[in-house]
């Protein structure tokens, strides 16, 4: 049975709650409620982690190595200018998928740019909270 | 029976013969086979083109309004110059994903931009050949 | 007995059901009608054509030459990224001059820059269907 | 009766006697008269003005309110770099037209960028004189 | 007997009466003959096509792959817009000269920038018709 | 008793009825009324100006070396434009504070440069009217 | 009562050690004191953190939605990096006011640009502490 | 009797009082007598003009095309930002020498770009008001 | 005797199973064994910290201030991003050594640029594990 | 009898073993042999020079100016840096072909601009050491 | 009797002979002799050298340190490119002056920057020969 | 026992006496006796050379490929635009390390980039001659 880690960035648990019209009105335990009920089909193990710090976003990736076979992640505001997780991912050696709730590229342009994309494995946007359960698939079907 | 247009764009026939290192060994016939078996099980009508003229897609697209429920478009080349495609889309007023095989920010600086996202109502890369069945399912999901 | 080409670019054929927030909501049948009537109060004789292919209108435009004493161009999205058009006016030797609907320098910044401007004759912009007629007065005077 | 205000911007007056191969040989006093004949041809109320100061067409444009159905402007060098002008137009409630004598997208790149014409309801230009003539007519056209 | 397909890009058809100052005098016509005899000369097999739509371009190089030995082509105006034309040559697999009568460099801004250099075994640009005719050369030279 | 130059730039004499949804309902006579209320229980004498001439506002900057302890000033559409006003503040040896109604950081790209900040002692910008009371009262903290 | 929250960012915890020439010599307890002291003549509950952590500071904001009237906040360094803080601020909802003691606008080119200040209620710069006095002011008047 | 027109732009009435450390210590009037007596023994007829309005700087140049055989003027702030400056100079058809105090190019950023010398007959900067000394030689040089 | 803190930065902890082709195979424990030897040797106290939060290395350098004699640091992925730490550094007050494994300057366009370099005493890079001991001999020469 | 000055600029002594993977395996000796054998057959007089000195370069081209016919160029790596051999080339008035080995155009960003391409009459690029072959033929045909 | 090295860079041999339109028609040998001549006037002592090798420029003003109270420089094509120049006089300790034969900003836009103009006392441009008489005029006053 | 070459590049030799403020007050002679001392000690045969022309770098570099092991060169001002001498270093094969006294990152744009990182096996920059130092300790520890 695999193991898969789904990473939430930060402002993610304010979801529902902040901007819907950029974000819908799905919450937070909705989307992981969706994913739980796509795992047990799909017969996978879901963790799910929630951080705003940069730094301990690396620290789950890294903790990942042994652990877990894919990582499932949304790094939100830290897409546009962390380094260091794109540099945890590309350290990492598991298989990673990048999922965005809004479609970064037709936002701000400081949004339009993903320095994790370039070390995912593939990339789901623009479907709200859709995107994480089609990232979902798309991860198990390449760690199978 | 919700009926699909498939696009593909220029050089797009040429998979699975055209640089394998980038876009895998995949030919577009086992991609279009692979879609017709998912169609079937999730009961869409699928029609399927492939062109190398950017004029010919704006027509597949504008024709697309009175005779199909939904749009999945591999721009390819056109990604990245085509503002009449996004002009078509923005026009259409049909549910359209987009799709890519590479990760295209992962690739040139001049790929690292696509002129149809912010027009698409979601978008698919860097899953290879998946990245159409995901994003068959993801259209699905918006059109029902 | 003045002979003018209007060449009508992408998507214009959908013009009042595209976007009418942008482009209005006179169709091109409408327009092609004003057109008319103005030309036959001004005594010219209008061919009328449009296209989504971006070589088809520098086929327009070369064939031109001989049977026509002006062009009247909506270049439309490939206003701005068509160098072929540009070069196939710059060859024709005919007095050509842009349209457009919406003020294009007021819109996208991909949208804010015309390759064609500096070989028309001259520009208008913004007045809707109206640029047009202004249009076609103005080739009329230069070309008389 | 309408009333319209036209406002030539600085350096204008040297008209003829400048730069005739950019600018033509028509002098100002040609245009005006031009324009007072087609005024009267179209039965508007003309009132010309001509500044060289920068303040100076920001204070016409904001007298302009209450006793001007629509502006008709040559905003010259200052469309390049006056925020204060744009910035009258938006306040100033009143149809705009916005014309230039030569192509400025076809000049000194300094030149091809217009501050005005995202606050202008049109614009015409390339035409040489015949340029004010057709604003004319598409200002009256707008504010009928 | 070595097969090459020569493929003239967009507007190349006018030579000879499109800007003389910038493309010289000589026309397609006299081109083609020139690189026959040179043909004859060489011993090689020559197919000439010419058209002004970009994805027809890519399909004549598509074509080319089981039937030709080397393609040599003036991309022209699409030497600066096209992705899909680059796309096209480097899935083709077969031995591609760049060729351009003007030089390119020594232009407009725009034109500076050649996206089928990089996918070109080599360039031959400036030399007026006689480009062609050095490129056929080092043509036959790659592929014997 | 500390003297205080206050200068509105140029069209804020509009302000109530320029684009009130960016600039606000408040008019310069009301905030002008709020800023002589404040002055009066800060026990400072207030000079009040209103131009739309750039150069003006260099000669009310450079009149005030000798005859004010401070400047409060709106630049409005000059901030992002003129070195000539920039000059005069940072020639004038006198305490200066900057205002603005709006965010100018939050609106068009031009406007997200303000030349005057870096010669100014500090900038209060935002707040709409409250800005300039804020800005008082900082002034006469820095003077006293 | 209003209830304020006060944050600090990274390294203002050295403050009055910390490079002096830029930054004054106030120390940071001094700050608190003024801010203390004007809250008490305000009569509003003040509550003041200081973190080095991004991730904590996005903690804090989100945090204060139930808790407190308004924010006032000193990014430092986070202002020019971090789209979570913005991300937090423009999803908590609650009024908030920008400060700084310096003119980042006229330091490094790094500094020259705040993520913050588009979504902030609005910004005071340039005073030194007096920063955050008039900021905590402006903020009780909006929250009024 | 060659007759001069020498312009001060915007802030030089300042000089001597004005940032000493980058324009010396030299007032206007000092350079206006050193002018004169170089005048004297040149034999040229001298009339000097100061003033902060761009607007009236156009006058002056325009006003000098009877009047005066040369110009000397020193821009200012309005160098680097003046197009209407900028015409009036190519308009007026006399022989005009750019004079600046500091070397502009060892400056601000925003300083190191004159849109006045592609347009002036020569160019000196950074003699201080030497500057003015040796512009005058130069201009009675080319007049003569 | 001299104390030394050195700062291992983000993922830095998993040196040797990271990406070797780019930061080499030896681990971090050889690289804190090989910069404890050399500290023996030297005869300086040193005391190794390895943190991914962006944060905590902010409060590792502030709290140096009086217990350290020299920071030796490799800010990894926080060089490129990382306003804050340099803050820090600048503050600090205490000499600061950086340096890196690789050449960040023969990398991608994104890493070859450090915001820390400006503040640091020295930089080292390129070298390896060896980068440290350079850094450390280097840093002791300048505290001594 | 022609006579024809060949240039090869810095490092191209080094040819055969510098970087084979670019540049080739043919040596320097290999390369002017080549040329001389071609010459003997064109029946043209050559002169070949090495040197790493720009301005040894800038030399032999103005010492070229009365005793060859033609110049034949490779400027290596000062193609992208050097003014002065490009100004040399403008003011020799003798017909000049630039050569280059590998495509500068797929190669750095620094090397994908030829300060030389502007001045020369044409260029070769790509072909190895045939480039300079079919550069001397080229060269050959324009100065007969 | 002071005593200035007068250096003409790279080309300037040609004079007279090389682009007259440009650089008009005076040789080399006139300037010189014009030189000498106001020299004599002037009672100074000038030695006058021409290199195209840019660091013989630089071994030039290094031995002029004790040697010569004044450099005069026409940098010529290194003016744009060469930091070598540039750190030998700002490391020379003497009065140096640049000067152009044309004006350089109104040329292409790779001369419209001086890397020599920061570090000369002053600049004198676009006079023709003269430039170099106003610039030993202008260092004879510095020196004395 | 190895053998080092150690070049200086422009300027260098001027040290001790140019811009100490920047450089220092070490004399070449000092950091040359020190490289000396150094060597001695690590029993190394060392070869120092200086010149300021650029293109004798590149001959210094290419002649090391038999008679040394190593290159310790401080390109200086060449640093930033030699191509020329990043190719030979790129051709030579041969260990080489780049050193500069001062920290370039900290100081003008134009030498915030260095062209020969990208090819040299390390870098030690920001320690004045103690750079040269550890640039020669490490270079002996790469070609051991």
């Amino acid at each position: 049975m695999k193991r898969i880690l789904v990473i939430h960035g930060p402002n993610l648990n304010l979801l529902g709650k902040r901007e819907p019209a950029v974000y819908g009105k799905t919450t937070l335990l909705q989307i992981n409620n969706s994913l739980k009920a796509l795992s047990r089909r799909l017969k996978v193990k879901l963790t799910i982690k929630q951080t705003n710090v940069e730094g301990e976003i690396v620290d789950l990736i890294q903790g990942a190595r042994a652990k877990f076979d894919g990582i499932l992640i949304n790094p939100a505001a830290y897409t546009h200018t962390s380094v260091a997780i794109r540099d945890a991912i590309a350290a990492s050696g598991i298989a990673t998928i990048e999922v965005h709730l809004s479609n970064i590229y037709a936002r701000e342009e400081f949004r339009q740019k993903s320095l994790i994309s370039p070390v995912a494995n593939g990339t789901v946007l623009g479907f709200g909270s859709k995107s994480y359960l089609l990232g979902l698939e798309a991860l198990l079907d390449i760690i199978s």
